[in-house]
């Protein structure tokens, strides 16, 4: 069980994290608060609960889970237990909480979506880095994220061993064929992005076939993006390349395929299925 | 194939859904915004484009996706295809696009990413209501939903055919067993919520044995959720209740259960997979 | 005198109420802040200040007064005197700060529009509540509401020992007669309400005649909302009603009137002017 | 009965306004919407209503309802009937609304809010100015305003045919009792002032004896305000001012006193209740 | 050198830098915040690093810089050197900073980019003010500030010795030549003012010649604006006054040229440029 | 006299620079709006105006004009004369005005400041581009911006004809002196980089010494930061680099030294100072 590496984990600033919980809170909360608690629950009783896993996994989003207690009660305290990046056996805890009662079960809600969430895609993410295990590939997310939360399901991807792709429109370029149909040919798109891009954003073109690949490499791009080949011209995609460009295969990824793909020799691996299509995994909070 | 009522559909107001696409096109757009296109196509390059299925399932979300489009350039038309609510065909188009090609692709991806998480929801949810067709059990969600998507996720719920529970701690009372606990019992917990709860909140109590049920049903509360009870327990429910509380199954709902739990005569039956857990729908974007 | 019972007055959550405060102090302060405490007191000067009732009157909204004073200043103290839901006599200290003194001066409009506001709607309140003491009936508000202030305002009413009506239009149905028009009758409303509402939120109907209200108590609905009716019809309504839907009574609420409605059996009578006509309580910030 | 003048009423720029108003319809339709319409009313009914007076008195807010209106529903279309500043007979129109139904109710509680307060303090307004008619004194405001509000209640000041004090901390000085104390005298506070303010800002400084009003008036600042004195004093102070400064009255401002204040001679009179205590005018929307 | 006066700089309040900081900050932390502090520091390690000056120059913004430091990480430590508005010589220490090396790095560039810019127009501001030191002119700021900063850099321009011109379009009247045309004239733009005006806003008037001057002279406004005059209308323009009005000269305003201008006994020169067209003056993180 | 290339130039999309207009539009309209033009100019009057040059120079901006013209008054119509990127000579008309004169007044300062600033960012900026023509050197930004404004600061280089270094934190990996001290060798550095990094971002190292250029060089990262060196260091370095690596110089800068720098072959040159303290291009707005 490979222990967290926070270096590699990188948890995003608390001021990236915290307006998004907020925003979750004050989604929960509505007019009027948690009328359930208020009504029911003395100010001054006080709480011990453990967030716990109901399921095995990769925790992710404690930290999220964190802000948001202490958004609603400053009073509570919290102890960190198995944390963002390694394996939960069930019955874990993840995070021991001890503070007012009332403040507790008003966060609970909004703590467990986030740590549900992105701890299931930190374990989808697992699950095919484990599957190619011993190969050069590494597993990559795309920009198929939740609305909203895209800076938190990296995050989690990271916590669950891959790695990150472009993080928006804006840090890199990616071109696919319809910008390729629109330009004119390869050649010219590539052309129009030279004349304009800065030296420290990198490049990237899909092909779908060998041809189309054969003509990027001389092209000289940093990465090209094999969509949706068969392990064989996956191979040879591997052989022509040489080296001269650093190959990412994409499309068909699952569990069965991804060891085959790997095996290619390709670099990256790149899933929109572990983020938005990753099931919850299921965590609750017990007193 | 039953058709879309809007009536019961309810898109929510745009007032309500623009900031969160709003959100997320910022989040794309980054600080740069779309540079491949910008750098690769032509800026009076126009397109002909559609949204499509490439999975059958049940459509939700195209509201958010003609507000991307149209937050994106004003000067992109749109014309509908399948509807929210409805079920799309492999290769179905949910939406016809036409507009300068910039704009297009640049609200390409959260367009999809809101179309494909929302529909994912929407089918989910269909399989249940589809697999309880001819009881009188109704399908409802919880607040497992993703932080900051509750408003849009309940109403994908509601393309699948499925009912809302409440939309947060506010707008209803659901005592649960903490709850219990902190108060000192059940009998005391609905007492306090009577003393201080306006008259247009209902109430509802979760119980898991028929001890606990019995007792709720003497304080004559609105709703008792009947929480992981095995079958013929819940059929006991049904018979005890005779109609003096309306009655919520929850637990281990799933494809294979929700059928039996429907015939034991309970009047929902609610799920939070169904909005945390659903795959996404393939769709995507052809020229 | 009734004391302050917390958990029916439910103050709303820090998150609901800060927004609001810091948006006031962001209005008071404009380009460029207190001119006139910046250049005429020292920074280093404290002082002890009293926040005192110039009026008697049920205190409210010392929440947002204490937040507004730590806003600008975290090193103001400030120890609680009467308490919301509580009545003060003239001179009665509400809140005593101690602190910076230009800090203390920069927050003190602020604090002392939200406590006049609020206190004077808990004191309108107040007034109609102890006016139909003894009987059944409830006083309850609308949303005639001022516009932003909606959470803070259903807080002061239940300061007043009042109870709150629905807090937005989603969080519960109330048919009107404009409704009903549209509709094409009250049963058409109802049906279309109950063919797409979740079990969790309650119906209410509006009539204005004994014969509508003959149709309504035919159709089940939680709540019925006598507007406008003549003391000798409240009664047969409540007659005619028998238990079998809540009453509530709404329009021409005033102190000369709402004991005699109340007399009549309602269970909630409803009013708009303790919250849209409620005049301010004299409070003042003495050195 | 004066007809409304624009360059003097001034309607706060549409930017400044419509964040207001937006907050509002947010807070209105919470999670959900407007429930009851949306599930009542067939999405293609179309409506006619007016908004109307059932009381007499000035009209101020159309600007604000028009936006709520417009801000729901682009296609509702609007005219206007008796305008911002001028007088409103009872059953007089001022807004003819055409549109959807649904849009036209949903935004209805949130415009008749705006246009209920607002116009209530400017029937408030104009009652004191009515009754300063003749002479030179003019009735101004203060900065007690419902926090968030301001800008639109000094624009409804100014449509009851009021003038505008400041509008903030920031906006001119006023150096009260407190100030005085915490600088060590009036000269000293003056002093302070004159050697950091711009030369764009005015001094205001308040007295409540003829003494300090001496004392003052050797300092030359741009206006003096006399804090609750008598009719003599306020005659008196009017004669050794000798238009030396500015004079504004303040404290004990009713419609039973405001003439008398006006008599002696003072160029302005204040009035915190105009804002902070006047009664909604009853206004609603017609079909 | 003059020592800082902090009545006379009044740093703006928190709350009206704080937001401005934070923007800054989500701007340079984007989708994924510092990667290379993050990939490349461990998480433990502390740091003592020095805010230096590598030029001369007057200091204006440690406060902004403080509040990033402390908004990136709360555990950072501050203890100021050489404070606002006063002069740094090169090497001179403006603010020592011990805590995380990562939180440390992160809100480097943000905090020395409002630094170097305030810094730049408090030196700017300061050059023309010791130019015309022994005259009675007084050097003040436009509205031609950074959208977004002006409240900082009204604030910069007090740290250089400078006083503040109107804030914003609403704190005070200026009447431009553009103005007058619309108006009709200067008697009708100024008597248009005076209908509408409340009594703590002043009033300016911009001319640019001796005739226009002594119109606007006879009507008896608190300043007058001479725009690009020459140096002998300039004192033919004192002797026209008298007195009668404050008289602000712009146009032309340099290093150069503000002493002749000062000499002529105006009151005011306002100058553009040193908001505008400061350099930045030279600042640095040293470890 | 090159034209503008509007796929290099790539204005930042509207949703990106409206936020930032609306700040700057709300910052000047503060509580009240423009107080003068309200009171001076009737509503109904319209007027022809032209944005121009006063100084000659390259346009930036014009887009963020547009924006606040058409925020403050959508009846405003515009024309466009000399675009962004283009160069202006004195008298130069960049946009024509047509509409309403409030509106038009009101909007003229913020629409002149982004104008101003953004233009002489890009004039700046074109100097140093046009004293290395005909070398292959291009001239690059950094992230010494204005708090706020750094999209549109980033495009005005653009519109100057240099390109964008990295925009945030966050968009590539810059290991400066710092960050190699913390990390204990720049080979650790790096490797920590590695091992975390997406593969979509680059590397950059900066040295200030050819033994630490040597050392970098081995690492293979994408570009390496020659700061501070002297000319003959440059050359050499571009001799040991032989392409192995992009080259950037920085330090130094100025229209005097920069044609030397860029003719020892470096490929990229940076400049702080075209951002920070560029001074404003005079531009005006005539009737």
């Amino acid at each position: 069980m490979p222990s967290a590496d926070f270096s590699v984990l990188r948890p995003p600033h608390r001021l990236l994290v915290e307006p998004c919980v907020r925003r979750a809170l004050e989604e929960d909360l509505g007019h009027a608060g948690d009328l359930t608690s208020d009504l029911v629950i003395p100010p001054d009783r006080r709480v011990q609960a453990r967030l716990v896993a109901r399921q095995p996994g990769i925790v992710a989003g404690s930290c999220a889970a964190e802000i948001a207690f202490r958004l609603v009660d400053e009073a509570i305290e919290l102890r960190a237990g198995v944390q963002d990046g390694e394996r939960a056996r069930i019955g874990a805890v993840l995070l021991s909480i001890d503070g007012p009662a009332r403040g507790v079960l008003t966060a609970e809600r909004v703590a467990l979506n986030f740590v549900g969430r992105l701890s299931g895609i930190a374990t989808a993410t697992r699950a095919l880095v484990d599957a190619v295990a011993g190969t050069k590939a590494r597993v990559v997310c795309t920009r198929k994220t939740t609305p909203g939360l895209r800076t938190l399901e990296k995050y989690a991807v990271r916590c669950g061993g891959g790695f990150n792709h472009r993080f928006g429109l804006d840090d890199a370029v990616l071109i696919k064929d319809n910008h390729i149909i629109a330009a004119g040919g390869i050649a010219a798109a590539v052309a129009g992005v030279r004349a304009g891009l800065g030296h420290m954003a990198k490049i990237e073109v899909e092909v779908d076939s060998l041809e189309q690949l054969e003509e990027v490499l001389a092209l000289g791009v940093d990465t090209i993006l094999l969509d949706n080949m068969r392990i064989e011209h996956l191979k040879r995609a591997v052989e022509m390349s040489a080296g001269r460009a650093v190959l990412e295969a994409s499309g068909g990824v699952t569990l069965d395929t991804v060891r085959a793909i790997a095996e290619t020799g390709v670099d990256y691996i790149s899933s929109g299925a572990i983020t938005h299509s990753a099931p919850s995994l299921d965590v609750a909070l017990d007193f």
